[in-house]
């Protein structure tokens, strides 16, 4: 008879659903886990269970929040005027960490990928015509990743916004970004940059 | 001011404790996590917190397991005359998987690397030549991963066994598996193969 303690079996298993992990993965992060020091793990699977537990989409804008509606969107000092288009809640807090955007956010939930068969009816889109159609902001900044399926989906979103709102300024992020990498492992300046370089969107 | 979710900060920061984890890793796991459906995501942190809260190292042999002595070391049907040693808790399941193998195990808690500075008085060396001393098994199987360091750390281990016991029988897992890769992952039928044929060392 096989010895292997449940919680590894069990571990092993369930790790393996998160997207990307093999049997490698799993075995890394658990085996990894195990390593810690007794309080370090702890400490970690304390906050992990937390996350899994509080964190869900507000209702709102989609970022990942511990309440119904986030405090970004509740927030007086955020203004509903300024509104950025994410893919998804990381990259919105790539942009938080700046400190300098004012605005609220809107989170995609992914990009528009043919290849994956994403399309834009599988993203929070008729949300944001929605929210546009009720807040009138003064600019939507496309904060989409800068590659090229992050690129596609700005241009979709931009011209589709400018359809249904001809008077609304779209922009997109200014690229001082290398064309290839992900927004939320830019350095805060590059991020800050990016906003401030952002450029009107013609479609 | 920014509004990071504090479950958010801390899970990115705690999971680059985890070794080999970095901004990426950390992130990859916990975005992962949250776009689980809700009964899995809970699922997977109840395990893990059962796996980090219960799992310890045998007080015997070294293998994780949720009591003071595990269960293979305490079950009448193993025999300790018969050990085979391994580098990791992971290596001694993947022999556990094959159903095969009646013996016990001894963990050595990782493997000889000059370069990164270990050397066998890092290892669970010492306990292993106790235990030798103490039950005199018929046979001491080295299954070390099947890659340089591996093999190093098995050749030194049979030259030390041989000084110290001069009749026992040393003998190394046998190649079924292609040099360069790691136990944990062979198939069942490949790790079977391996216990099968192994040989005996001959430093």
């Amino acid at each position: 008879m096989a010895f292997i303690p449940r919680e590894i079996e069990e571990s092993l298993r369930l790790l393996q659903k998160i997207p990307g992990y093999g049997e490698r993965g799993a075995a890394r992060f658990l085996y990894g886990l195990l390593k810690l020091p007794r309080n370090e793990r702890f400490e970690l699977v304390k906050v992990l269970a937390e996350a899994a537990k509080n964190l869900r989409p507000c209702k709102e804008c989609g970022i990942y929040t511990d309440r119904e509606v986030c405090e970004i969107c509740s927030s007086p000092e955020r203004s509903k005027k300024l509104l950025t288009v994410v893919e998804e809640s990381a990259d919105a807090y790539a942009v938080e960490r700046t400190g300098k955007y004012k605005g609220v956010y809107h989170v995609l939930g992914g990009r528009i990928s043919p290849l994956e068969g994403i399309g834009p009816e599988d993203l929070n889109v008729e949300t944001l015509f929605e929210r546009v159609e009720r807040y009138r902001p003064a600019e939507v900044i496309l904060a989409t990743n800068p590659n090229a399926e992050g690129e596609a989906t700005a241009s979709y979103l931009a011209r589709e916004l400018k359809r249904r709102f001809p008077e609304l300024k779209v922009s997109r992020i200014g690229f001082g970004a290398a064309f290839g990498t992900y927004l939320e492992l830019l350095e805060d300046f590059t991020v800050a940059e990016a906003l401030q370089n952002r450029r009107e969107y013609k479609p």
